[in-house]
């Protein structure tokens, strides 16, 4: 300890320590940039995630370098920020210290914003023959799942079998399951439709399956029918009120109020619950903050923790509610915002001036279904189809260039567009084939 | 064997099996798009990857969905070819056969065209200590590797260690060790120069090793001189008549003449060797055919196998010298020409024409050296550094727009070579962290 101190006395400026480089770290880092402090941004990966266009590396149409972008690379103007590649194993809230992979790290202020996993709902088990889409690893596994399949189809001569192949079932009805629906709905109803000699992709089935009565609940009611009628459009089977009982094997069971049904499928993607991460229960046993029953942590009204003023939580790791009592929701422009307030946060503090609680200014919302239609929600204003879609480009690009120039990567993706392409639809990673029960024959 | 020949009667169109959906199999399968023959291209991946570029992968300048096309894309126009993802087991040339991995394909002609993979000179237990370059999944292997070693050393606090972390050893001084140790050059001096906060990348040391007396050995020995001399001055160690004596742990043996030296680092990266896959080995058990002591093909003139004349091999994995003796070089245009050589050997035969023997026609070899060297040699010039590099770019853009109308690409990448971006350094794959062994305290 006397060697902290003395280490203190020479490093007179204080170190804020950032836990994960999603939207609500990076923000923040950035926020620090050029500021009277010492960074260190530590996070699991060495790049940022545009986790909103994620949906489109596991359909094909981007690869996951055009939506990550290096965090050295992001933050590498900033002489007063350091990034580090390690995993935060646990946390020492008295001695204001963290333990990693490898090595510790001593903090003054404590920024953890290591967001949310996939939740099973207590059916664990399902996680392999469900993926869900969090990581460019699990993104590359669902595009390896979708074109495999297709190459199962065409290559399998028994009828039911073949039609399990070309069944698919997302599960959730939120942004990430709609998008991801619509993306397979486009894809199968245009970019592979001259692909195949033995099956036709636009006969494949393509189901959306949403445990309460609509899909995008966070939307106004009227979005949430006309985002259906649109799926609908695109071919996409929309089931509300519709839960999943069971996945054995290929047979899933769908069970809708008294009535149960079961489908045969390959391919199952997962889009219905996240739980926060475990940095969560860490930060629990050792601060005895209190969680919610996702996880997520209770923070003050200034994202602190109640015992610990140093700790602040932020993004989807954190539970908080407006000022109309609503829970904030885990997006991304909530994240960005409360990265930026807890260094208006921190610095007021170091010159001992107060900062009211925070504040979310809720700009909207928006969802992709398909190719040139969406969904959003502003303020004041609902917009659908193309102008909601154009709404949607435009958010996008702006967040995009910002971190990286990315401007080429949404040139490419609107040539995709008008051409109907898709250019990443690689298959990657094991098994490289599919088990095919009855191989047609080839003369 | 009734049945066979009753469906052959039912199809009376002979039908020609492609194995291997490189450059030499796909340009034959394009040139049969629309001719009076039913073309069957079975490949082990879904996509044609453009291997000239894959050492951009490696260094972080582009995806792979950057370098590769839908096989099935590419052809889909052709309403005659069928493509097949699948993998082949074995031939059976007496019944015109293939097992696959599932099902079989019987054939009228058949093209091999499987290629090459790395070859360790009886020292295969270098395979993971020293990865190659062949496929998406070796060059995704090498990124993760290059740019571990950084966020390595990074934080590794001994200096003996951090030296080993930023020592990279590229074995083999052919194009593809070249222009991999030239991107490491850059990537090192330029691109992460300001990304980190305890090591200088610039100081990394890259060395090159090379067997016999000078790089690029396919190419005049003027421009083997020249491409030493950038590459040197680019801050490459060039190491001719150099040879790997072993590899154990993180210590690499070099021999030059009776001098012995020691390496200390933790990525070597093979150039070195290839041999012809093992198709090779099962077409001389099963037809009798000799292979070179490469494991190459010995094919007739036309390419078609001496007891086998409805059996032909390309590319690669075929043995064939031109009119002066010279053994035909593993090269995509080697390739092409012989693909489209044997599909107008093959319709020719359909017509009762007689083709002539295979001739190639050698329009010049190039190399890239760093961002914007390369050099070239064609039939009577040879060129060096700029306009050579400009050839370079030239000759890829033409391929690459062939195939997938990729021009974005090659923007995109003209975009990175003008900022000195990066686009695709993400570390993915396992394991996530390197092992350091005296991490620094961060405090």
């Amino acid at each position: 300890m006397q060697n902290k101190s003395s280490l203190q006395k020479n490093n007179p400026v204080p170190h804020v320590v950032i836990v994960g480089g999603g939207f609500g770290g990076l923000y923040a880092a950035k926020a620090f940039g050029n500021k009277p402090v010492r960074v260190t941004l530590i996070d699991r990966r060495n790049f940022h995630l545009f986790q909103p266009l994620l949906y489109q590396v596991a359909t094909g149409g981007l690869s996951p370098g055009d939506i990550a972008s290096p965090l050295r690379a992001i933050l590498s103007g900033y002489k007063n920020i350091t990034v580090i590649h390690a995993e935060v194993r646990d946390i020492l809230p008295g001695e204001k210290r963290l333990l990693l992979s490898d090595g510790e790290v001593d903090y003054d202020f404590l920024i953890l914003a290591t967001g949310v996993h996939h939740h099973y709902f207590g059916n664990d088990e399902w996680v392999k023959q469900a993926p869900g889409l969090k990581t460019v690893e699990d993104a590359l596994e669902i595009r390896r799942r979708i074109f495999l399949a297709f190459e199962a189809a065409e290559r399998e001569a028994d009828a039911a079998e073949r039609e399990a192949w070309m069944t698919f079932v997302v599960v959730g009805g939120g942004p990430t399951g709609v998008e991801l629906a619509g993306a397979l709905a486009e894809l199968t109803r245009e970019t592979l439709k001259k692909d195949f000699r033995f099956i036709h992709p636009p006969e494949a089935k393509i189901f959306l399956i949403e445990a309460i009565d609509r899909i995008l609940p966070t939307f106004p009611v009227e979005l949430s029918r006309k985002a259906e009628k649109s799926l609908q459009k695109l071919g996409v089977l929309v089931y509300t009120n519709t839960r999943l009982e069971s996945l054995t094997g290929n047979r899933v069971t769908l069970i809708r109020g008294q009535e149960s049904s079961e489908l045969q499928t390959h391919t199952i993607l997962w889009a219905a619950g996240v739980r926060a991460s475990t940095t969560g229960e860490i930060l629990s046993r050792k601060t005895g903050v209190a969680l919610d029953r996702n996880g997520r942590v209770m923070v003050n009204p200034d994202l602190s923790l109640p015992n610990f003023p140093e700790i602040f939580v932020i993004g989807d790791l954190a539970h908080l509610k407006d000022q109309n009592g609503q829970l904030l929701p885990g997006i991304a422009p909530v994240a960005m915002q409360e990265g930026r307030y807890v260094v208006r946060c921190i610095l007021g503090r170091l010159k001992q001036t107060s900062v009211a609680p925070f504040r979310y200014r809720d700009k909207g919302s928006l969802a992709v279904i398909g190719r040139n239609r969406a969904v959003a929600s502003f303020r004041r204003v609902n917009l659908f189809g193309f102008p909601a879609w154009f709404a949607w480009l435009f958010v996008h690009i702006w967040y995009l260039i910002e971190f990286d120039n990315k401007l080429l990567v949404l040139l490419q993706w609107a040539w995709n567009y008008f051409t109907r392409k898709k250019g990443a639809r690689l298959i990657t990673g094991h098994p490289p084939f599919p088990r095919i029960k009855n191989p047609r024959q080839l003369t």
